[in-house]
């Protein structure tokens, strides 16, 4: 990467606008000096070049850069060490909502270096989220932090915002995507989380410094929060929400798409639900089902949730119907066992002496009777 | 179905254990009749046939099939004109836990022809239900009495009784299939709900009249509850709840299994979770996703969830460029607008010019602003 390239790469990201793929696919395929030259001939070249030529032809590249530079904001490009290599990744898919494309080159607040993000998860969703989802999605940045994991979000309210906030609990680094500026404070509520990010981590963008948070830019956006992660949880989303066009990006970069269920009476949840019923989306419900899935194969073993494994659970079927006969409060003769058992009396007086070996029964005059340690409700071992 | 094969059918009821796959294989293979024969020799014969031979000669076969018809019990058997279809495919499939085989017969209280069940589907789940499982399955079990889809279950506390109940608010029938005799009352608190079914729909049972619910008779009667209906959902179900076991047999049996989410925060959930994530049990939110699932395909249209379809929606991304960049308060001049939008002023002229054909921006002297119709907040449309 030379320094003419990376200055073009740089004045192109104020002329270009985010995710216009059609014109980042011209960059990849011209390189970003040519194209550059093409826009400042203005705008009778290449009409797919128009809006750009006109927009750079406005404003005072050298003086934005300049300004970019003293607001401490970096450009990292295609080329440079840090650069994040799942950003390529999208070079190699079809746009989605007509955006797309390999970014010239992301404006950096902050002293990360973006190759931190190789092993990062993105988790994603609603703003208008409960305090279940906020929950959750805490919990699950706090667990893939503990486990070395960069959590990756957009900074906006709700999901976004417990997410980072969770990952703060950790020493691992949490970065926000923005649709605005990296300079920029949005939502203005979140100032002091944006500050932190930028003083500690990383505030990133593919809009240039001071731009506006459009509609439009939220879906450029969303793609590079799925590109720079190995897999994207989107914890709350309804049916419309952009959590859900994150997640959607992931599964077309073959990223690992994940999504946390809830109540079906929440319409936060009725979005994550529809991605889990379609099937390109895995059912997750805590950090280290997260782990399992964006790991290496093997490298992280998940332990399933069980139940105690008690004694009864290691008997053989008609040892358990033998144990099942055996009254509690005053002992049967083993041919009474037998009877409700329906087990022959000869097995059965066997049976009864593994038992009491085990501790499951005890001896009461002529008859058995069940120790307290066999005391189970029926409901816990077999019952529906 | 000769007389003289019914009625050993009815006596073997008595005999052997409900679910002991070995036994009932041995009477699909021999007949009813030969295999009556060789346990009325005794517990000499074959070996598997000990216990059922010892429990037959202590009990006076002809008197009990008496009581059972004077307490209103009929036999239905293979062979019989509403014997259901699908019991016949537990003979292709291995049992579980021990447990499988086709029922020799079964015994039945109340008006229902057991072929109803054709098009049933069971809802089944925790006993120590919460209030959102209850709701939720007692809804789902109303939509699909709504659309005539009897409801199959196990009369249990809980998600079982919850769709009975919801069952119940409809005119399609309701099903009860018990671990127990069809005429006794388990759990005794359901008197009212057992005596219902009893008297208007059908109590069905594996075990002959008197039975008690012994635990391994649960994981004999969930097999019947799967191999009885066209899919199982699963409300609500902790690791070890049994309602696992009865969703296992409905994938081996090649029925439709289903799983209702719920908050990942309650053990409740994390068997059904669980269940979902490993992939052989779809997750469903509602009666119209579970009535899709199991009706033939095409015949049950579901209608996914939306948003309302906005005038935006429809607009192309340039368009919408050009909306964003049209200023709320002040109006703006074109010149203006195709700057902050980043598109060339020719196409910016072209473009305002439609939206305000649909009503999204209203010219206003030399400029052009948004109408009330345009202005949605940010979030609804493109956010995360």
């Amino acid at each position: 990467m030379n320094d003419q390239e990376r200055h073009a790469r740089a004045v192109l990201t104020l002329a270009i606008e985010p995710g216009d793929w059609r014109l980042l696919a011209l960059v990849r395929r011209r390189g970003p000096t040519e194209v550059l030259d093409e826009l400042r001939r203005g705008a009778s070249a290449h009409p797919l070049l128009q809006s750009a030529a006109e927009r750079l032809a406005a404003l005072d590249s050298g003086k934005e850069l300049e300004d970019a530079a003293r607001s401490g904001l970096r450009i990292v490009v295609p080329g440079d060490s840090e650069w994040p290599a799942g950003l390529d990744d999208l070079d190699e898919v079809e746009p989605i909502a007509d955006r797309g494309g390999v970014p010239v080159g992301l404006w950096v607040k902050g002293p990360l270096r973006l190759d931190a993000l190789a092993s990062s998860v993105a988790i994603v969703g609603s703003r208008a989220s409960t305090s279940y989802g906020e929950m959750v999605a805490g919990e699950i940045a706090a667990e893939l932090g503990h486990a070395g994991v960069p959590v990756v979000s957009g900074a906006a309210f709700g999901i976004d915002y417990a997410s980072h906030r969770g990952a703060l609990t950790t020493s691992v680094p949490t970065v926000a995507v923005l649709a605005c500026g990296a300079d920029r404070v949005y939502p203005g509520a979140h100032r002091q989380l944006l500050v932190h990010l930028g003083e500690h981590h990383a505030v990133v963008s593919e809009s240039p410094p001071g731009a506006a948070p459009h509609r439009i830019r939220f879906l450029s956006r969303n793609r590079l929060i799925a590109a720079l992660t190995k897999g994207t949880v989107v914890v709350e989303a309804a049916v419309r929400s952009g959590a859900l066009n994150t997640l959607n990006w992931a599964q077309q970069l073959n990223r690992v798409a994940m999504g946390v269920p809830g109540p079906v009476t929440l319409p936060t949840s009725v979005g994550v639900h529809q991605q889990i019923r379609l099937g390109a989306t895995s059912l997750v419900t805590s950090g280290a089902e997260v782990l399992e899935l964006v790991s290496e194969a093997g490298s992280y073993l998940l332990t399933e949730p069980r139940g105690p494994v008690q004694v009864r659970d290691r008997l053989r079927i008609v040892e358990r119907q033998v144990l099942d006969a055996v009254p509690v409060a005053r002992a049967a003769e083993a041919t009474s066992i037998a009877r409700v058992a329906g087990v022959g009396l000869r097995e059965v007086r066997l049976i009864l002496e593994r038992l009491a070996d085990a501790g499951l029964v005890d001896r009461e005059g002529a008859g058995w009777r069940l120790t307290d340690a066999a005391r189970v409700p029926p409901a816990r071992a077999a019952g529906s």
